[in-house]
C-alpha cells in the first residue's frame, strides 16, 4: 500500500497531462510526491470496465482516488485541478481562492470553463475527423480547424500583454493554462500546423514548456 | 440606470437558460429580483461586434456585468453560475461551500464539467449536423447522436436512487442540474425523440419542469 495520497487514472493525452503536470508543479513547488499512477489503456477499453466506471462513471480518464480522504473519488479534469488546489496547494501558487480572491478565482473559472467546453471538444473533434474517422468528411475536417482556430483568436487577444490567462498584471501560472495548454502545444496533430497567426500563443505554449515541471508531466505516462 | 445589480446578455439557447433559471430561482426564494436583460440577436452576430467583445472574449451569450461589484464580467454559463451563487445566493441554496462542504463542492464541479465539456458540445454538434448543417453527412449526425446517448447513459447511473446530480443522499438541486437540465430537455431536437430509454433522466427533466422558477426562466427572453 502507497503512502502517496493520490491514484491518478491516466494516459498519454491532452486531458491527462494536465493532471500530470500539476502534480509534478505541486512536487518542485513542496519537495513532496503526491502520487501513483496507473496507466490505462484506452485502446482496449479499459475505462469502459465496470471497477473503473465505480471511479469514473463517464468511462474516461483522467481520474483520481484521494487515500487520505476517505479515498474520495473525483473525475472530469477540471474538477480535478481545481480539487488538487484546494487540497494540496496551500500557498495557493497554482490557483486563487475562491473567498479571497473571489474576482481572481472567477477569472480562473472563466478561462478553465473555456478551454473546457470549447477548446478541448473543438479541438478533438478536429483531431477525429482529420486524423481517425474511417470516412473522409472534408466538411467536417474544415468546420473544426476553423473553430479550434478561432477559440486560438480568442486566446490571442487575451495573451496580449499577459503571461498567463488569470489573475492581475501579466497573469499568475494557474490550473486555467495547465488545462488549455496541452491542447494547444498538439496543434500541428490537430490540422494547425504552425502558430505563427498568434504570436501571443505561441510564447505562452513556449513559457510554459520552458518549465522543468511541466516536461515532466508530459512524461506521465512515458512515451 | 437600472438598480438591479446584474445585466445579463442573453439569448433563448440551452446555454442562456441556465443564467435566466437560477436567477428566477434566486428572485423565488429571496424576493428580489436581481438583474435587467438585453436580448443578443445571434442570428445578426451581434455578439462578434466590437463592444460585446469586451464583455465576452470568447463572443458567445450568455454573459453578465455586474453593477453591484465595479462592473466586473463574467462568460462562460457554469462560471456565470458559480458566480452567481457566491455572491447572491448567501444560504446556498442551489449550491455548496467550497471551503466547508468541499466534497458535495467538488462532485457539483464534476458534474457541472461533466455537462460543459460533453453534454453541451456533443449536443451541439448532433444540433447542427442533424439541423443546420448544409451538407447531409450520415457518419457526423450518427456520431453525435450516439455520443449524446452515451452521455444520457452516464446521467441515468448517476441519477439511481437521486432526484438532483450533487449533494448527499438524494442530492440537492444545484447549478449542476440547472446546467445540464436545459440541454437536456431539448433531446428532440437533437435527433432524440424520447427519454423512454433513460427512466431515471426523464423523471429528473419533469422534476426539474414542475418548479416554477425553472419555466420562468424559460420564458427569458419571451418566445
Amino acid at each position: 500500500m502507497s503512502n502517496k495520497p493520490i491514484l491518478l487514472y491516466t494516459g498519454r493525452t491532452p486531458n491527462g497531462f494536465p493532471i500530470t503536470i500539476l502534480l509534478e508543479e505541486l512536487k518542485a513547488k513542496y519537495g513532496k510526491d503526491l502520487y501513483d499512477y496507473q496507466a490505462i489503456d484506452i485502446s482496449t477499453n479499459t475505462q469502459k470496465e465496470d471497477w473503473f466506471i465505480k471511479i469514473n462513471p463517464n468511462g474516461r480518464i483522467p481520474a483520481i482516488i484521494d487515500r487520505a480522504r476517505g479515498n474520495f473519488n473525483v473525475f472530469e479534469t477540471s474538477a480535478i485541478l481545481l480539487y488538487l488546489v484546494q487540497h494540496y496547494d496551500k500557498d495557493l501558487e497554482f490557483g486563487f481562492d475562491p473567498v479571497k480572491e473571489p474576482d481572481d478565482y472567477s477569472e480562473q473559472l472563466q478561462w478553465l470553463f473555456f478551454a473546457h467546453g470549447g477548446i478541448g471538444p473543438m479541438q478533438g473533434q478536429s483531431n477525429h475527423f482529420n486524423r481517425y474517422a474511417p470516412e473522409d468528411i472534408p466538411y467536417a475536417k474544415k468546420r473544426y480547424i476553423d473553430e479550434t482556430k478561432r477559440l486560438y483568436g480568442v486566446l490571442e487577444i487575451r495573451l496580449k500583454n499577459r503571461d498567463w490567462l488569470a489573475g492581475p498584471g501579466r497573469g499568475k501560472y494557474s490550473v486555467a493554462d495547465i488545462k488549455a495548454l496541452p491542447w494547444v502545444r498538439i496543434h500541428a496533430h490537430s490540422g494547425i500546423p504552425t502558430l505563427d497567426e498568434w504570436p501571443n500563443v505561441k510564447a505562452w505554449v513556449e513559457r510554459s514548456e520552458a518549465r522543468p515541471a511541466f516536461q515532466a508531466g508530459l512524461n506521465v505516462p512515458p512515451a
